[in-house]
């Protein structure tokens, strides 16, 4: 398995991947899901990739020289001429397609789907940044005001601290602690996503990034923040009151007077009907 | 969708289940997913359901005349008379599959899969509590120490907090909350799961339990408990320091000096080959 995710604030755009593959859960292996393009200041693009790893890798090799057709017969379009990000990802969606046709059908025959799912951002000169989801069928969708994140792979386990905290007012440095935070969820629940991450921020309207790092179990931020989460949360939990079902000596308890909703039936007899 | 938690601790059984039935977005109702059979002082036992509303109706149905032949030549085994939850689990577990032969082919002939999903548990006069996890074949599995709780329907978005509370030793109380909690993640991030939700909580060897209720939006615990986990998860986010890329002024720099893992390479020519 795989977890992937992207946001894109006003201030610029955060990636982070982990690194872990498998094929079974005796057969993992470390497999970097993140592709940094930069033609500094010009482009910087981020590739990130879940699924099937042959399909992904696949795409990413053919991306480099896949070209789409100018319609006003000028030179074809790749990742490292077009105009926008829309044209770039319109030629990844291409490249998945291209994959797709060599290899769609041998994979059926062994019962394997065609499954991969990515997420490709970042910013061209001349155009605002962008971050785009992209589908097995080529097409894709681009991240809203309203949903400023992308994730691919194991999204679940990491998805409410991201709906919690993320907008796009949201400073940089809070956005990278937030995947962050939303990564070590997602650890803590499927040990087939594992480290090391890789982890991009790029501010906006700079076309390069040197803040991409590797982190693994020795990174000095990531162990504050893992144990400093683990901890605080479990103070949190604490902090709240716990259920109190007699209400004479609390303004919160769990059973009311008078509920609106009929109380549950209890079935007391092997005679009596169900509900 | 459907969200359903239960826990087993020393202290007794904690069970959680929302009330939302969805078939597409557009098809959105309100059915109780959770029943209680109670015999008090000989037996009190939970079932929750997810999955296909259709089957588990059914199940539940069924279960009320289902019976098990007694090896030794008795009395039929009821989940009124079974001597143990494991035999209780077994009569569960043949409801399941008289709805199987019933409903499956013709469900397969429209193409919708024999999904059910329950939790079963509770505890009978002359042996320790028990809970199990059924699946669509009636088999099931039993929690135990190391896994004191299972989940059905939604559960990947409340499961860190419960990896992170649940051990055999959590209090009745608290493990009341550390569901709700659970709950409450999940609600945040799935429109599909939502109110009324229903909480039992059963006390080791009573054989009864009046901790019943169902919980809306006006509950003041639920209230409580959903505002302060909200903004006090946002202040512990706060709380910890954002990452700081130059590692001059703090003991926890996200990039470090000597990485032990290569750096993602960045490719930045059309003619550059793939790392």
């Amino acid at each position: 398995m795989t977890y992937c995710v992207a946001a894109k604030l006003n201030a610029g755009l955060v990636f982070l991947s982990d690194s872990r593959t498998n094929a079974g859960l005796d057969h993992i292996s470390t497999f970097r899901k993140m592709i940094v393009y930069e033609k500094a200041g010009d482009r910087f693009m981020v590739l990130l990739s879940a699924g099937n790893l042959s399909i992904s890798q696949s795409v990413r090799e053919i991306l480099q020289v896949e070209h789409l057709k100018d319609r006003d017969g000028g030179e074809p379009i790749t990742i490292w001429n077009a105009k926008s990000m829309f044209d770039a990802a319109r030629v990844l969606g291409s490249a998945i397609r291209r994959v797709y046709e060599r290899d769609a059908e041998a994979l059926k025959n062994t019962d394997v789907d065609f499954n991969v799912a990515m997420v490709f951002g970042g910013q061209i000169r001349g155009e605002g940044m962008r971050l785009f989801q992209m589908y097995s069928a080529g097409n894709f969708i681009e991240a809203t005001e309203e949903t400023p994140y992308f994730q691919v792979g194991e999204s679940k386990y990491g998805k409410p601290v991201l709906d919690r905290v993320l907008t796009p007012e949201t400073p940089l440095a809070e956005a990278a602690k937030c995947v962050l935070v939303s990564m070590d969820s997602t650890m803590k629940s499927n040990l087939s996503v594992g480290l090391p991450l890789d982890l991009v921020v790029y501010e906006a309207d700079s076309f390069k990034s040197d803040k991409i790092v590797c982190i693994d179990q020795d990174n000095p931020y990531y162990k504050m923040m893992h144990s400093n989460w683990g901890q605080k949360l479990r103070q949190v939990f604490d902090s709240i009151e716990d259920p109190v079902w007699d209400d004479a000596h609390t303004d919160t308890p769990l059973k009311m007077p008078a509920a609106r909703h009929a109380p549950l039936k209890k079935i007391n007899t092997p005679e009596q009907k169900l509900i």
